[in-house]
């Protein structure tokens, strides 16, 4: 390291020139010992940002991050092991209905989560909101949970990826967050620490998603499965709509209540299951328990529709000392009754024409359910379940949705935002494509 | 400052936006005050670096650094103060002889000038190489000499800019030098805190310049005018060649001896007093001594024939202390025998073709003439003194150059560095061009 300048690969970048990993390496390497100073870091990160780093580079990135902490070992657990990762969207509740349905069918998913930040939520935090449930579980305790009953969702630990950590609380402070490369290495580099054999990744697209367009979706879904590859991981990418919540609760326990209502075989036909059911096929495929994605798909339906999946959840609700009698009847839980319904206004004659994913996630921020910053305390209960969503007939005074918050002195203002957070139309909109497109190793696929 | 974010204005410059010279300034103080950290400066810099800043974004820049330290007011002084700046360059000893030719015309000289780095001399070096010649006089010493006897060179100091002081050592660590805005900017700033009237730059163009192309030394040029224009501050950028060494002598102590010789008359028809005599007559006509620039060129080889200009040397040597022994007979000066006299290869029939004034730059850094970075010591009497230049007639056996160095343990390395930086041809060269183009607020003009 004696003759590494970190100045180089600065210029490098900001010249527009592809580095090689090792040199990647070095600066990743550097930066982490502390040898390497958070300013030129931080120019560096903005030369990647401006001038992008090509697939090669974003695995070396991610390579780096990844092997600056503990890389898990579950070879000791047969099988395949399958995770799956989603880019963060509103009321996205998919782990917890996907894991157990998975786990059910003899794939090991040994999954490591993030909390909510901003208008998105995050597995962690809604898991936490069943009463005991322990996400703090340490490395041995996972790997042994994986090896023992199939499943294990736990939040990274200190010892995993560490430079991802430290880049990212620099690229938040730097206007260096919103990069294709720089996301997917930062997410790539925490999955392939798990010690998993594959991955699907749901990447999500539309306004209540990071990316807004499918362009992005699609470059960000080609350079996760482009790092995946190199990495020797088998990766497949859905990209999948984001423009209205997913299903029909935001928030975290209200997400997990539907969640188990999912498992009981209640909302088959919904939104949530289709992209469910969709990510189902695909894992059960990678992990060799399927020998095509549909019939995967057609294997987790039956999962569900046996009962096996619900009794996966128990077993893992069991496992992390969480309450199972919230699981067998949701309504246990305390804090489950809204503050208030908020009905349909006088204009909202004949369909729901839209939802807007984005005002509803900040609308969940305001009623106590998502962070401003990681700093914020959140409130388990707080969130909103929806009656009615887009393409359903309505009529003036019909319950929208109702609203579950501590805040009630503010109940007005998220009344309105509520309503303005929905379009109403006199004939039933165009119905929507949730399942966008397929990404593989091979290229895409249109469903 | 209660509301300034500084990751908002690192986003808008991301996102290739123009910012208001309100937020310009929010930024520069903050980070002057070290309330913005290195760290988001840094991804400040190199977004400005990639996607630049127009006029007013670096005039708001150049202001918010001039402003960040003390502003010096000349106005005690009558006259029109004129100073010259030069981007750097090769035997660029310009100012030693310009700076007492212009004051010699009852036009006042304030000049601040600096050191030099890398292969590019600075003109503080090349006056301590006088001895007992003092740069570091006080703020108050400074106005009483301009008013005195109208020319004044030191240092820059502490006082002044201590912005663009922090900002350009963040640069240099950061890959964020080479910003034509990001240079202008620094270099501006430090002239306006001198308490000038009008400026003159000397902006080279080629191989031994910082601006290699005549592209990037035109929008220097445009961009350094734009903003004293802004400044209320007459300003006349001179392009000039900088692909072969200015005169014949590289090197702090044989810079001064050839700056004598000009002074003397003995050197009229060089490169260097084409050069000289051109900004001469842009400051006399700046200053109101001349009616156009022609006439003050004019007037400034009078100033020479007459010896007047040798005359204000020897007033400006003799009041900061320096040995006028010296200027008298510049033999007098200790360690000026050369090590070594390099002789003109067996391939040299005809022409000296060319001279790569990078070469000689670099190899005059290896002589200890320069520095490699602020930190080093410097020989002030190493250097090059050339026989032949560009368009002379060469025969093999004869002097091409002498060498003064204390390294003479390295003397081979140095005599193939220097043959290497020569090309010798059958036939004469094409007549090079010095003066290149003339650039005020009213456009440009060829020569």
């Amino acid at each position: 390291m004696a003759d590494f300048n970190p100045v180089d690969p600065i210029i490098a970048k900001r010249d527009s020139e592809a580095l090689p990993p090792d040199t990647i390496q070095q600066l990743v390497d550097a930066y982490t010992a502390g040898d390497v100073p958070d300013y030129q870091m931080s120019a560096f990160l903005m030369a990647a940002f401006l001038n992008g780093l090509d697939d090669e580079e974003a695995a070396a990135l991610t390579d780096a991050m990844l092997h600056s902490g503990v890389v898990l070992d579950l070879s000791a657990t047969g099988g395949t092991k399958v995770d799956k990762h989603s880019t963060g969207g509103v009321g996205d509740k998919v782990s917890l209905i996907l894991a157990p349905i998975v786990a059910s069918q003899g794939v090991p998913v040994p999954m490591i989560s993030g909390r909510g930040l901003g208008h998105t939520g995050g597995t962690l935090d809604k898991l936490e909101s069943i009463p005991g449930f322990r996400t703090d579980l340490s490395i041995d305790a996972y790997k042994a949970q994986v090896d023992d009953i199939g499943i294990v969702l736990i939040g990274q630990t200190e010892e995993m990826a560490p430079a991802d950590r430290k880049l990212y609380a620099l690229r938040d402070v730097t206007g260096t967050v919103e990069s294709i490369p720089l996301i997917a290495s930062s997410i790539m580099s925490k999955k392939l620490a798990e010690g998993i054999d594959a991955l699907v990744l749901d990447v999500k697209c539309g306004r209540g998603a990071f990316m807004k367009t499918e362009e992005d979706a699609r470059a960000l879904a080609e350079t996760l499965v482009a790092i995946g590859t190199e990495h020797d991981t088998s990766t497949t990418a859905l990209m999948t709509d984001m423009s209205v919540p997913l299903g029909r609760a935001v928030g975290n326990w209200p997400e997990v209540d539907e969640s188990i209502q999912c498992l009981r075989g209640e909302m088959d036909d919904s939104d949530l299951m289709q992209v469910t059911y969709a990510l189902a096929g695909e894992m059960l495929h990678l992990g060799g328990e399927a020998d095509t994605p549909e019939a995967g798909r057609t294997q987790a339906r039956r999962a569900v529709a046996s009962g096996q999946a619900l009794e996966m959840l128990r077993t893992l609700v069991e496992a992390q000392d969480g309450d199972v009698g919230v699981v067998d009847d949701p309504s246990t839980r305390p804090d489950s009754e809204p503050a208030a319904t908020v009905e349909a206004p006088d204009e909202a004659t004949g369909y729901v024409a839209d939802l807007d994913a984005l005002a509803v996630g900040r609308l969940a921020v305001d009623l106590g359910a998502g962070r401003r910053t990681m700093e914020d305390d959140i409130d388990l209960a707080a969130g909103i379940t929806f009656e009615k969503k887009p393409g359903e007939a309505i009529a003036p005074g019909e319950p929208l949705a109702h609203l579950y918050t501590q805040r009630t002195d503010r109940i007005d203002d998220f009344r309105t935002q509520l309503i303005d957070a929905y379009a109403f139309s006199d004939t039933p909109p165009a119905e929507r494509t949730v399942l966008l497109d397929r990404y593989t190793p091979d290229g895409w696929d249109e469903w």
